[in-house]
């Protein structure tokens, strides 16, 4: 089954500080969606809101401070509903390195295409968060296409 | 084998503009790396540069004038050689929207993961290449992590 992957490097960094980023309604709505809404320990589950048409519920499977956030979607576009996204982190000299997977797509389809693109704009609002204090979550997101 | 997917729509522009970006040495160092020289014709090879250490040679494979842009990777990073890149081109209202992928990896190795991120951001390059006149090719390209 495809995935997508992607890699950033966060600068002047310590890999606490990205976990919050991944791990708190502030630092979630600071730079994937501001309508950010739910409760984010393990077994919770968080709400994520791109306006209308909708958005993704994400159960929170796994979470290992400082090193690992995995989440199961359990509701959202048909075609995510069952796969996994997965952060993982480690100090790499001055920076928190962060391995993206969003695995368990049955299909490479068109719209996988676009999420892949998408994910690596939010990724980058992520970097800018943690790095500047400012990032670009939705719906001051970096536009991509006529898909958004 | 694990493929790079992404999705970009470029607006207000026909598929044959995006064409030329990607089929024109003047196009491709507008987007990717500044340091593009070689043939761009079907069975010539692209070399592309980003300063030392190095850079990807693209035997271009196939082409399909304001539609598909197919080349096969036959020099660079051991990880790359004999994978493909390619480029479907359609338009869709008032944009021309382009299907990547980067296929035939054996692995998906964290160079993999970068890789994936870094197609993304030079893609919007070319994006913003073809909507305003100036996008980000190497060496001012976007930095992501300690591997740039």
């Amino acid at each position: 089954m495809p995935d997508i992957l992607h890699r950033i490097g966060v600068e002047h960094t310590a890999p606490e500080r990205v976990y919050d980023a991944l791990t708190t309604l502030d630092g979630l709505a600071g730079w994937w969606t501001e309508d950010t809404t739910g409760q984010t320990d393990r077994g919770d589950v968080i709400k994520f809101r791109f306006g209308p048409p909708g958005g993704f519920d994400m159960s929170v499977v796994k979470l290992d401070p400082g090193r690992l956030v995995r989440w199961e979607v359990v509701d959202g576009p048909a075609e995510w509903i069952g796969t996994f996204v997965q952060f993982d982190l480690r100090q790499e000299g001055d920076f928190t390195i962060v391995l993206f997977r969003h695995e368990g797509w049955s299909e490479p389809v068109e719209f996988m295409y676009h999420c892949s693109t998408k994910w690596a704009t939010f990724l980058m609002s992520l970097k800018q968060l943690v790095e500047t204090g400012q990032g670009a979550p939705a719906p001051r997101d970096v536009q991509i296409s006529d898909w958004h």
